[in-house]
């Protein structure tokens, strides 16, 4: 039976992929693959393994969803593992569920394998616990940049109430999201905002909710980077 | 230099742990697990290593957390590598952060690995992505049972105004969990109860916010259970 596994690669450090992630790896007839997962855990594959590139970059589309849909239904054989290996968590903004209803429509099975995603794992890495009993009982995950051809911006950053919030994919938009948050939150909240997370290159910059937006261009920060609001950047703890 | 290993177990199924938690685990002298860690990781621990269980249960304290703070601070030893391994992630209501802040206190290095958090993987093995394009571009993590010695009550579940809500150790809690979610949600919003997800007990029911409470007495749902709230849930895929 046709089957692709989805597979979370987890936040960039090739250590940090699941036990079960890197056994199919290295099992892979072919592996579809995206920008963010890290290279280095290609070298697990075998020598003869097919890897398909369909990474895509902001202002820069070279597959677009559809595109990557197709290329799963084409590579999936009865006969072979093939293997989607995301960054991340599959579900966690990897549009993972648009490609299993796709695998759905042609009766091809799919297995799910989570990963570390990089929302929670970045900040513990850069010293920042997402919940603690003393500052945080809840946190908010979002996206920084809402899917443009939506008809109706659903996203108001104000609303998100949790104590943690953690904005993935947002440097280009924080002007916009820090003045919506600064609604119902306070100028002085701590922010911490993680440039290449999980990675050699990783760099940390702290701030308040009231200069974020000049923080992150004071400090020239680049994509890909985490976005932290909340009391618990004040714990920020360093090895 | 004395030094800990903060590592995240993943959510149970032994193969999701990371590898490099995974290789912690083989070369530990010391292992301080909780009762959440999937038991089997530990067969792969050296013969001679010591294992010291801290689990606790719902009413019945094994240990409080600042006995296990002791224990950590005790167990830590220059030549020795110790690791504290911690269901899901050790920062997603692990109370990682206190452990920490114990050890930075003794001069004690630490190294946290993250791990597969339950909150996003037992939905997504159960069918069900925490985001999605068409349903859903914010989560929210909570506990479902907020520290019963704070002050003040911070919690107000109908203030949490992501996409999709998933509340952790709730079972208990549920039918005030909802009260308050009605205020901001619809009753026919769609709800999943996971029982045991990630293991071969898993068992999951699906409702609605208006019979949440309802549904968990009838089914009998025993902890540990994740319930996740919001349109996402009509997805449920089935492999």
């Amino acid at each position: 039976m046709k089957k692709i596994y989805l597979v979370g690669a987890g936040p960039g450090d090739p250590e940090l992929i699941t036990v079960k992630g890197l056994d199919l790896i290295k099992k892979a007839d072919v592996i579809i693959y995206d920008r963010l997962a890290s290279e280095d855990l290609l070298k697990n594959a075998k020598e003869d393994a097919k890897l398909v590139y369909v990474g895509k970059r902001t202002g820069d589309h070279k597959f677009t969803q559809p595109e990557i849909n197709e290329i799963l239904v084409k590579e999936a054989a009865d006969d072979k593992v093939v293997v989607r290996l995301k960054g991340g968590d599959p579900f966690v903004f990897g549009r993972g569920g648009e490609e299993i209803t796709k695998l759905i429509e042609h009766g091809i099975a799919f297995e799910v394998v989570p990963g570390v995603t990089s929302a929670i794992s970045v900040p513990a890495l850069a010293g920042i616990p997402v919940t603690d009993r003393r500052y945080s009982s809840s946190f908010t995950i979002v996206t920084g940049q809402e899917d443009p051809t939506k008809e109706e911006e659903r996203l108001d950053y104000g609303n998100l109430n949790a104590d943690t919030v953690i904005v993935l994919m947002g440097v280009g938009n924080l002007s916009k999201i820090s003045k919506q948050m600064l609604r119902t939150r306070d100028a002085n909240t701590p922010v911490a905002i993680i440039e290449s997370g999980a990675s050699d290159k990783q760099r940390v910059v702290t701030g308040t909710l009231g200069n974020l937006a000049e923080l992150a261009e004071k400090e020239n920060i680049k994509p890909p980077a985490i976005t932290v609001i909340g009391d618990v950047v004040k714990l920020k703890f360093n090895k």
